[in-house]
């Protein structure tokens, strides 16, 4: 099925935001196995947005719009598409109730411009919105097809999965199944090269490799007819894959790593505290964020000048004076300070430069050092990767220490 | 002057990049003052490729085009631009000169797909690329123009900012102006409806509200003959804006919150420590990004259990017993602990419920007490927003603690 996509909002075109939407569908649609063919956007004017929804019908069979379904003047999404699509606004009662109930339970005025949001095309399949007020829906017109969701990405996604996914899979005349597989430790270039014997000549499942933020990750997709057939090729490719990178792999299922490093230590009941200079709460706050944490995450301690760690963590002068407090030696004293305080099951530390002042010739901007005591181990490792900027590199360091403590934790 | 974008790219109707190219460029332009009526993508497909460029020209000025100018099979933007624009693919002698000089000089072999990058319409004016091979070109056909650019983001900002831009300001029939104000502390609905006596009838400066992330944001915008006329709009509208809401803005120039609050603190040389609970190390971390701030920050401290907010800032059980930890009662003691640790300028606290789990009648999810000691004064106070999400929660409680240290330091 050939799809069209169709952003209604001039904030877009004023370049106030990125268009996320597009590639967040695209990125569905296409793991569904439809074609993505256009991407359009538009303003909130009425002849641009019917001539735009005509010319995307007739090359493609579906269009799914974002925005525009709001309850300001100006949001005119639904009534242009009920026009294209011979079809009329009409006031859904069930609806009208549902926003009048909305509006109530969290003490908003009853007002006529929020009703409005209850107006829908007639013969509409409607979506409701499980993260905001305003409807979506799914419309048909001799065989072709708009689907209309709201703007802002939250309600667009929760909307996508919950209510129009659901009708697209219908509509799939073969079956997808992918699995996204994320690695840690190896460039995309390298990822490529040692994955090339399975790419080389390989239609079905294919294996497409990309680069996320510091991160190497590829894809394996199998379109067949029953799911069971294409279940089978993707994991007898991955069978293959694992001989050749299994090494550099922490999810089989696109999960972060964060979260991977996460659920591990609240299932195996693994306490956790951090000391942390240059990336300064980074990756107390980064595993913050993984919900149930705090069953194991006992303490952070973000050390950012030197009399923090000495006072914090008992880290000595003469070491700081003997081996600067970029150094091996000031993160182990720093994480053996840490491990004495709490009595974590797992402690971390580390010490760096993370730009765009400091470094030096041994240790240039974006060295840090990590110190690690779990069980009957202490340990450092000096890190470092390609001075980008100050969010990169500190963002590069968190990952690596969550790698260290999966791999840590991993082992067990 | 009406624009088109026309983003060439199989890549991003795949969904695996952003189309960041279309942010860019029309936020440049709308600051030159073009009028964005239409963004476009589409693959490297010529029937799909050349219907789009008519569809864009029949209804506007100028189409930029980003994308497919590459040295492969499937580069096709240039040659469907000749055939829509009346035009004929030459080969440029200068250009091909140019890009065996450049092959030689990497030690790139001097190969025809490279060389193809040579041939250009024929009466196109052509732009050198001075990130990578490529040229771009401008070309004009009946009063109606295209501007091909690269699709790499970094070559296509090159060649917009060096040599598209100076021609489209030949182009400019005025000169814009802006600035983009940004608030805390007051819904997009209610700033709008506070600035209504001087958005509404006015045409010239221009305001438009928007929300982002948690802030309410404003764009004061003025077309004129000269800048100076423009700017003097602007900033008599200012004037006027202060009256109604000059008491949620912190930044004139769209700056972040956390920046001009690390700004703040750098320049009045307060230190600051802070101790966090429910946000985990966020506020720290966000500081953190702030460029010198280690000459201010001294210390934080996530005390995620009882243990360790009792161990760290000597909060008292029989406290938590009576008050419960997420308290102000366990908000003041903990930012009095850690001041009496730190002794720094200002300390600040918080203590909370961030869901998904947690949180009571009185004090649901997303309810946080924030503990300030600054100077001579120790204060807490409740901070509830609407439970949205486990990050956004941590999110909206980091940015009030962030108003918090700037309402205080600004007042010196």
């Amino acid at each position: 099925m050939r799809v069209a996509l169709l952003t209604v909002g001039t904030e877009i075109l004023f370049g106030q935001i990125v268009n996320t939407n597009a590639a967040y569908l695209s990125s569905e649609l296409q793991n569904l196995g439809f074609d993505v063919m256009y991407h359009y956007t538009v303003g909130d004017n009425p002849m641009r947005l019917k001539d735009t929804l005509r010319h995307a019908l007739s090359d493609c069979d579906m269009v799914i719009t974002t925005g525009g379904l709001g309850p300001t003047e100006d949001d005119l999404t639904k009534e242009m598409i009920a026009e294209v699509m011979n079809d009329e606004i009409v006031t859904s009662e069930e609806y009208r109730q549902i926003l009048v109930d909305f509006c109530n339970r969290h003490n908003y005025p009853v007002i006529e411009n929020n009703l409005k949001q209850a107006n829908v095309p007639k013969r509409a399949r409607i979506f409701s919105n499980s993260q905001g007020t305003a409807p979506g829906f799914l419309l048909e017109n001799e065989g072709k097809y708009v689907a209309a969701l709201p703007g802002p990405p939250r309600e667009m996604k929760a909307m996508f999965q919950e209510q129009l996914k659901p009708e697209l899979i219908k509509m799939q005349d073969a079956v997808i199944y992918y699995r996204v597989i994320r690695t840690f430790g190896i460039g995309e270039a390298m990822l490529e090269t040692k994955l090339l014997p399975l790419i080389d000549g390989q239609t079905d499942p294919t294996i497409a490799t990309y680069a996320k933020e510091g991160e190497a990750s590829f894809r394996i997709c199998s379109k067949r007819k029953t799911l069971e057939e294409a279940k089978k090729a993707v994991d007898d490719m991955i069978v293959s894959v694992n001989q050749l990178v299994g090494e550099y792999i922490y999810s089989y299922d696109d999960e972060e790593l964060v979260d991977v490093v996460g659920k591990m230590l609240i299932e195996k009941n693994i306490s956790i505290s951090a000391c942390e200079s240059c990336t300064c709460g980074m990756f107390t706050s980064r595993l913050g964020s993984v919900s149930g944490i705090s069953q194991v995450l006992e303490r952070g301690i973000v050390t950012y000048t030197e009399r923090a760690k000495m006072e914090e963590l008992g880290v000595k002068q003469e070491t700081i004076d003997k081996y600067t407090v970029v150094s091996p030696e000031v993160a182990i004293e720093m994480v053996t300070g840490l491990k004495e305080k709490t009595g974590s099951d797992i402690c971390i530390s580390i010490t760096g430069y993370m730009g765009p002042g400091g470094g030096t010739e041994k240790d240039p901007v974006a060295t840090a050092y990590i110190g690690v005591s779990y069980k009957d181990k202490v340990y450092s490792l000096r890190h470092y990767r390609r001075d980008v900027n100050r969010e990169w590199n500190r963002n590069y360091a968190v990952l690596k220490m969550l790698y260290e403590v999966y791999k840590n934790i991993k082992e067990d």
